[in-house]
Parts: structure tokens; C-alpha cells; sequence
């Protein structure tokens, strides 16, 4: 690898990706089409098979992979997975990781599991960085997340040629506040979506064109991204996961914890949370997130018109 | 006035307006700018003045404004004071207005009182619209409101030449429903301002710089217009009344008084009904909608630097 001066690019970094659901295949997509070199992991292997279509290699574990990778990004479920294919002694990424490696985790986790993750990193001389990201399955495939980085700000700058092929960074500071900075914009979208679907419940009720009203809406001070991604596809019943609730949940969950944790209150979130919750108990957890009205309709007993 | 088929103009129809605080001044002005006659009424006298000093009359109850004015707009505080100027018998706007006039209400109220607005109004051969504006006085300045009208649609066309004056019109429905409408946007902002203040307080109890966070989610999923609005007046601690808590506070609970009619439950409205009123128990009434962040901070007992 270049030396730690260098920016990274696709003559002299080897890269590896561990996780390639729906946000990790469209984001190494853009990495193979930089033409970087590109071995990848996943749990059911044969989700990788794409993106081996395309020239990526397939590493068996991730430690495999971390042995042939100079950079290795990490986007998986929970923080347990996080840990597990980072951090396990045998088959974790960190272990098979030569001195100056880097691990890149994008992951919605905890920040505490950064610390953790980025003090292991050091005791090997490597270097971590959290960067999780924002902007759903659209922004993954047209290289418009939004990336909360944590970290060794130099090492964020090296890194930067390859966040601008997946969307604009942002550091936060120093290792875990990438994941603080996440998780601050999820408890931000889980009260503007009760908010979407408390409106919209309320004018069906009252007996407005539900359409109209969003319409009519969408313009003005109760205009939101939420709005403009769900409201189109809550009147068309169109519960597609962009982002799945039963990831929601597990964000929305790292969060109360944190609050717990620091001996914050943050009543709207907790709201929020219980009420995507709630969907999980009718088994709508993998629906997209915009299924809120699911919950706020059936607390009211109504339906709107499909 | 001209006939009914006609949409009204300067040169044929005489406007007045009840109301001149911050919203009805701004509004008043474009009228006036646009060539219209325009009698005003407010209940200290002294705050029209302005207007007045622009070219428009002064009347001294609104029964007095009615008679010589072919349509009335109303913009006042709560649902009594509605009430009161329009339907007073012997102060009141619709006793002094000719068959043929028009009362125009443009007060976030009751869908029940426009509703009997109408009825009464029908009653005098007269007709009622009810068309409450989101935009704040940013929005009334710049003409830039977006108003939801309900009534006889054939009432609202024909008003149209005035409404684009103050904004875009949203036609939506017969007589309360544009009340139903506005209610329904006042939800969505509700918790959609929850969510952000919330975001903002976690991002700084966990050690975030707060610009840094909200510049980062300014253009992602977590966007929207309550952020874009109030966003940098948070930063700063300008708490100056775009749109008072008091007047969000009787909105709020308007739509509880109306959710409770309907047999609805819309727990993030309560929620945020109740931090608004924590503001009122602090003497924070007149300050703006943004004041919610002191309701987080003192629930949390910290404060954002200034």
C-alpha cells in the first residue's frame, strides 16, 4: 500500500468488503467501476455472486479477505456482527489485517463499539474508522449517502477518494462520533415520520383527499425528505423496503440505550420506537420504514383507501 | 360588487380585513400594493396604523368594516375571538355585511365553528370560506403562503386573483376542511420539530459540534423544512417569533380537541402538545416555535453553547 501520505487509489490499494445486502452491492459497485481491486465477504456467500460478476474476488472469512486487503469496509446488521466479523480472533478482519491496514466500518452501531474497535485497531497498528451512512438503498446506488465519519481525521482524508464514489463525507471527530452523529440523525427521522403519518392519519379521518392534502403539504413548513420519499408510496401502499423497520428498530434501539447510558430523555424517540416496535409484533419487520402508517392505523382502526 | 361569475378585481370589489398583527399586516400590504380598496379593523386600533398610513381605511368594529366592504378576511387569535368579529349580532362582520359578500377566515381554527360560519353566513344570502395559511411571516412578507381553503369551490375560483396575491391556494373541500387541513399540517410539523430538537440535544450531549451535525444531515433523510427554517436560529439562541408558541400551543390543541371528538389517538401530537405547553409554564409563550430546544434542555438539564 502507498504510504500513509498518499491518497488512496485504485493502482496501489487493494480493497475488501465484508457485508453485500442491499447498501454493501451497490456501494462496491461504484468501487469496481473506479476499477479498484475489490475481494469480498458475505454471510450467505451467495449474495456476493453478483459483484464476483462483475470482478470481485470471494474471500471464505474475514479474515481471508483482510489478508489480501490493504483498506477493509464493513456493512453488516447488528453491532454483534460487527464485532464478530471484525474482532474475533480467528476469523476476524483485524486479525488477518497487516500493520497500516485500515478498517472502515459502516455499519449503524454502537459508539462505544467504535472505541473498542478502534483501540484494537491501534494495538495492531492499524487504524479504524466508523463512517456510517444515511440515504437509504436510493442514495447507495447513485453514490449520494451521506457519511458520518469518526476517526483520525488525516486518515478520513486519505480515505476520501473513496467516500466521494459513494456519496459526501462528513467528520464528526474523533473514533465513535461518526456512529453518535448517525444516530442523532435517526433519533431527527423517527420523530418527522410520526409526525408524516400522524398528519396524514388525521386527514384521512377528517375526511380530506389524503393525496390532496400531501400535496398541498409538501411545499410548505411541514415539508420533509421524509415526505418526499415515503408519501408518494404510503398512498400507493407500497411497503418496499428502502430501509428496512426492523433495522430501524435495532438504530432506534442503539440509540435509547446511548441515551440511557448518558442520562438523556428524549421522549419523542422513545415514542417513535415503540410505535416501530409495534410493527414488529404484526411480523412487518421487513417492510420499508414508511409502514409506520401500519401502526398509526391500526392503533386507530381505520384504513386508507388503497 | 360584480356578479358572482366574475372574479373579483380591484376596480369592482371593496376588500376589508379584521386582523393586522404580524401575518394580516403583511398580508394587508400586498393587497394594497396590488390596488386595492382596503378597509381595516383591529382591536388595538393603533397597530393598523401602518396600514392605514399606506392608503387603507380605518373602521371601528367590524359590522362598520362589513358594510363597506364586498369581502371580509379575518385573521385573528383563537376560535372565540372568531367568533366574536364575525359573528357578533351587533359588532360582528356578517351583521353588517349585503347580501352577495363573502367572509373569508383565515384564522387556524375550529373545522366546527367555519362549518357554522357557513350556515350563518348562508342564512344572510352571504358566503363563508375558510382558508388558514402555513408559511409564517416569512411566507405572509414574501407572498409565498400556502393556503388550504374549504367551501363552495365556485367562491374559492373567484377569490383566487387575492389568494395568489398572498400565496398558492390548496382547494380542499366543502366548508371545515381547510381548517382540517391546516390542523393535519400543524401535526406533521409537530413532532417533525420534536425530532429535531431532539437530534440537535443528542448530538451535543454526546460530544458533537452541533453546526457540524446539522450541516451534515441538512441534505440528507433527516432534511427538511422545520430544520431549514429554524436550524441556524437554534444555533444562535435567536428565539424572535417567526410564529408564536402560544398560537402553535392553541393549534395543538385544537387538533387534541378535534382528535378526541373523532375517536383518534395520535400519541407524537400529544407528546408534543405537552413540550410545547412546558414553554408556556416557563413564560416562553411569545417566543418562537424554535424554543422548543429550551424544553429539551431543561428536561435534560443542560444547554447547547451559545
Amino acid at each position: 500500500m502507498a504510504t500513509s501520505a498518499e491518497p488512496i487509489n485504485p493502482s496501489t490499494t487493494r480493497l475488501g468488503w465484508i457485508g453485500t445486502g442491499v447498501m454493501g452491492r451497490s456501494m462496491c459497485a461504484h468501487l469496481i467501476n473506479a476499477g479498484y481491486t475489490l475481494t469480498v465477504f458475505n454471510r450467505t456467500l451467495s449474495k456476493a455472486q453478483p459483484l464476483v460478476d462483475m470482478g470481485a474476488r470471494l474471500a471464505q472469512t474475514p479474515h481471508d479477505l483482510a489478508a489480501q486487503s490493504d483498506i477493509v469496509f464493513s456493512i453488516v446488521g447488528y453491532p454483534s456482527d460487527v464485532r464478530q466479523v471484525l474482532l474475533d480472533p480467528t476469523t476476524g478482519a483485524l486479525s488477518g489485517l497487516r500493520p497500516g491496514g485500515i478498517l472502515v466500518d459502516m455499519t449503524t452501531s454502537e459508539p462505544s463499539l467504535a472505541v473498542e474497535i478502534s483501540a484494537a485497531a491501534s494495538s495492531k497498528s492499524c487504524s479504524s474508522i466508523d463512517a456510517p451512512v444515511s440515504g437509504g438503498d436510493r442514495g447507495a446506488k447513485n453514490g449520494t449517502l451521506a457519511i458520518f465519519a469518526g476517526g483520525d481525521e488525516a486518515v478520513v482524508d486519505r480515505l476520501n477518494p473513496v467516500f466521494t464514489l459513494m456519496g459526501k463525507v462528513n467528520y464528526m471527530g474523533p473514533s465513535g462520533k461518526g456512529q453518535s452523529a448517525k444516530l442523532a440523525n435517526q433519533i431527527t427521522i423517527a420523530s418527522t415520520m410520526v409526525g408524516l403519518v400522524e398528519g396524514i392519519v388525521y386527514a384521512h379521518k377528517a375526511g380530506l383527499s389524503v393525496p390532496a392534502f400531501l400535496d398541498a403539504i409538501s411545499t410548505g413548513a411541514a415539508g420533509s425528505k421524509s415526505l418526499e420519499f415515503h408519501g408518494s408510496r404510503i398512498l400507493k401502499r407500497d411497503f418496499e423496503p428502502g430501509f428496512f423497520v426492523n433495522h430501524f428498530v435495532k438504530d432506534l434501539g442503539i440509540c435509547l440505550q446511548e441515551c440511557q447510558r448518558m442520562g438523556l430523555a428524549l421522549p419523542g424517540l422513545a415514542l417513535a420506537q415503540q410505535l416501530y416496535l409495534s410493527l414488529k409484533a404484526h411480523g412487518d419487520g421487513n417492510l420499508g420504514t414508511q409502514a409506520l402508517i401500519l401502526a398509526l392505523e391500526r392503533l386507530n382502526n381505520v384504513t386508507l383507501a388503497s
